[in-house]
């Protein structure tokens, strides 16, 4: 960090369900793709029991079809943003922090060794599948720095951990201390976010909190050429040798 | 910020007492001064009843006395470390939150367009003096902002706020979320520090205090080179294109 | 909410053991039952190992036996508030987390439909049975709201959550927003007190709290005519037409 | 409160600067006034200095010329929404405390002795005239309470203090608990923002924003029927029959 | 601390008006004095406007003649406690914070040199006079450790400062760190107590939250002989050497 | 607790790994002993994949072999402390919440009926195994308080429980509220520091920590002969007779 190099290192977004990486850290993900970073997506489930209502709404829809066309829908934002996607498929609506999914999760982090992660932030009590799931990557991170854990492969440095905005900020104590300028790619996450189904309101919805996100940008000493933001907390101080 | 230019902007640091921005922030103005920054103290009383307890046994010491040593001192720091020092001499314990002093502090800012403003923690149950300078750095930079205010001077941007260290951080509710790299240039802190006074055991405490902040810099990522360090609470949210 | 029919839909009380629902939330149960609204009550467990000291300090008495005085005596308090009760029977200290436990708790949600959930709060560092109870709660609401979910039943609505108070409020966190007057059926509460076992200094006890929060109510802008109360916070802000 | 009358007590306002109570409780006030109830808004200062940019942009502006166009526009606004409005000209950026604007709001206070009174959050780093404004009503409602203050008026009772949102709710610690259904007078807080100059940005940002908290009403239960929302954070517990 | 005398330093209570130090503090003062330690009891004001409504209530009111009653009620009461009293007499609600007030505080603390200051807490939405008295206490006490204040009398050491108990514990955030058994001096209290005017039913009111204090005490592991109780939160860190 | 014996009871420590018990509690458990207190220490697990990176970097180390060195590395460690040390061996990064695990610190903290215990803050969220055993030793505290549980032992009484120091206090919301003077037995916490591996940057990291809590003791009104002190943060309120 004190020593950048041309590309810094890989960024992964942990997202509980299917199209979280899309509305809420969509924008992150073009920018660091669009620089050249390797971009990693891992969906701990597809969203198909709780985020998936209109799908449900169809005649005739079954569980396995819903996973289906998340899967494709999530796949092709994924690749709109730039970015790599993986499934583990475990079940929403509740997730269950099994063994198997700790092991998953440290698993992909230690392969990707990535400098920065992105994932839902800690309280949520809408969503408890949103606070697992940041508890799920917080946990796997502690083990994947292990010295002594799974020989085959290398211990990891000390990636930040970004938690992305929760739908209801307040409630979720949330509370962004970085507002980050998605101006040059919010037209690639608009594209990306009209691909997660018909939700039309959804993509008004996010692109006015990009829009209040850009305001506040621009008020906290930002430029004035910023129009869309992105809003994260970090989970541990920054490092550097700038007074920023 | 989005578009950084050679040099950045003035730094400024706003010190309650004429010492405290040699143990909490001379390695930040130290670093800034050696990248060419312009570095402004502004010190709004000398701490000559709070803090000189070392003048105050030797006999037939006057207030006076205390002043013009600490005067003397802080001006010998300021300058190793490579800063300006302005002294507003308004008294300390209790420091008290006139209108003038207002209108200095604010007068000060827009005069000098801070990139960043350094100062104490909001809150200190040990010190209000320091809690109050706090207030004030951040009233007055209201006030600078503001488009009606003085039409002699220039309305300022929205330049970043760091607190800095206070003496006994969780009792103040001081949570760090950036630790400043400070080792090239902890030489001069430390010989900044050997000034204010024959106050051995601070240098001692003030060394080891920013090795430890050097041991978290690189647990938290940081390089490992990485020996020294500060560290900060921003009051606003940073605001860039980088994820970090 | 925005468009009250003549009786709101039902209260569910969640209780961790046996007893929590009589001392904790007996007025509210009572209150709402006299205005015609449907009152259910879930046990998670009797209390049998941790709130019966009473019945252990006799002889020979056996865990069945708990158990059996237990669902007795909490059963006829319920019928004494106006509200129907249902036991897990799960077993406590500690209360377990297990998979059919949420099942259990998530299906009563959804064939109930509750328009408001009354349960413990969400940190109880004395207690975690109660603190589990509150985010086994949360969860199931979560499950029960989503689509696809059990095609056999319908997803709820919204229902707020009432946390009912602690026996330390202070070291919980808790932090009451809603003082309900219970003047009205405050005779009601202290019956239903008398039959949880012959445990006369809790009546006292439970007796003077919804006195001194009852006095709190009229402090805070209520009808001086109020003479008992409860206090609760809610989880979830309210939403209405109405300024207070 | 326990026993409503047809027609609740007055609302007051308290704004810091001349157009705070349109953006952040225009719908609060239309929505009181369109009920009956006596709506009385209470300008602290014209926001003359740090809240007229944009006439400050205009050549030969002077400090009255601004208060004068503040003035009209905020008189023709609140007219709109069917209030009363008084003005203290005390003076902004900063304000100041004086025991004069103290006694002002007190007197303010005991005249009108409100059901409910709106005003600023308790904190807000950006803005310490928002935060003062807060304080003074919090301490000025305190003295309109006290049995010996001013025996030529009545002690008012306890009425509830609703805190309208900052520009920056997270950073302000601002978590609503009221989100109120401004749908049926939102085009009365249109046409009254639409007064406040000619910042037709405003205009849509704060539309944006009471439809945002329009979805968040709807999320948390409140009638689909909710389009536009204003979230408020009481200062103290609601106190009442009703378990919601 | 670490080498305790036989009777422990001075004990000093600030009193923002004339009868919190006999509700709030009446055990812990009488139990120090029944110690041996000196106990002195200072009064800002007699709380003759904000807490006096019995007085008021009586035909031809004067404020003197509130004040004189409340002064001799005080008294006696102190003298019950077996602690000095002063009063300052500086005006109630509001409370106004001059540099006359901060320096009489300042002086009483040099003169007294306490081990332990009882005060109000830092925190009341219902009461600014109990939350200023806090806060200059808190600055008061900085000044007279000053080595440079006031030639003539001598820097104090490091106090501990313990907030007493508001009335509305959970809205002021004040968490009891120290119950303290005054189960052998609380006749004394409930006969300073009954001193305080003929409020018969606060009398009431402070013995029940003695009595539910004490429950508490016991179920933190005191004694079980422990019936009454005071709940106070300290503002500092306790230092000794043992674990508890 | 209020009518004090000549040696108060047993002291627990539970550590999540071999090592922690040494750097956080080192010198509370050597006074303890040194006064003839029973000092039991409960490790959980060796540390053997997080905590032993020196290990692990020797050629053809295994898991059996690094757990051998750290129980034997423990058990001297603890000898020269004075206490007695248990091993559970449960696996660590992540030790795993199971249900025998809470059965066998219920198991312990029955067997020993502590007077107090010490175990690590509740929120690390650098080490999830650190968080995991503040909870696992809560709710078997609560377990082993229960009447019904186990008839075979008796319930314990209501320990106090310490939270000793985690290695970033600030981001842990880890406030001391105790600090304890461990200056006589400093040099045995140091030879048992040195015990712990080669590791002599961390004697020296905890040496300096030590020396720095010794300062903020002696700050807050402790006697001047303190150097070395170790920072808790109790979980509940104390209960005591004095006032301090």
């Amino acid at each position: 960090m004190a020593t950048p190099t041309a590309v810094p290192g890989p960024v992964l977004a942990v997202s509980a369900h299917a199209a979280d990486f899309v509305w809420r850290a969509g924008g992150a993900l073009a920018l660091s793709a669009s620089r050249g970073r390797q971009v990693h997506v891992l969906c701990l489930t597809f969203g198909e029991k709780g985020e998936s209502q209109g799908l449900w709404r169809q005649p005739e829809m079954t569980l396995d079809r819903v996973k289906e066309v998340r899967r494709e829908e999530a796949s092709r934002a994924a690749k709109v943003l730039g970015a790599d996607v993986e499934f583990l498929d475990v079940g929403d609506y509740p997730l269950r922090p099994t063994d198997a999914l700790y092991d998953s999760v440290t698993a992909t982090i230690r392969r990707l060794n990535p400098a920065v992660i992105l994932t839902h932030p800690r309280v949520d009590p809408y969503n408890f599948d949103h606070a697992l799931t940041h508890e799920i990557v917080l946990r796997a991170r502690m083990v994947a720095q292990a010295a002594g854990h799974d020989p085959t492969s290398r211990p990891i440095g000390a990636p930040q951990v970004l938690q992305f905005e929760p739908h209801q900020p307040e409630q979720c104590g949330f509370v962004p201390n970085l507002l980050l300028d998605i101006t040059a790619v919010f037209d690639r996450k608009a594209e990306a976010m009209r691909i997660m189904g018909a939700q039309s309101h959804l993509v008004a919805y996010y692109t006015d909190l990009a829009t209040r996100r850009g305001v506040q940008a621009v008020r906290n000493g930002g430029s004035r050429s910023i129009t869309h933001a992105e809003a994260f907390q970090r989970v541990f101080p920054t490092v550097g040798g700038e007074l920023r």
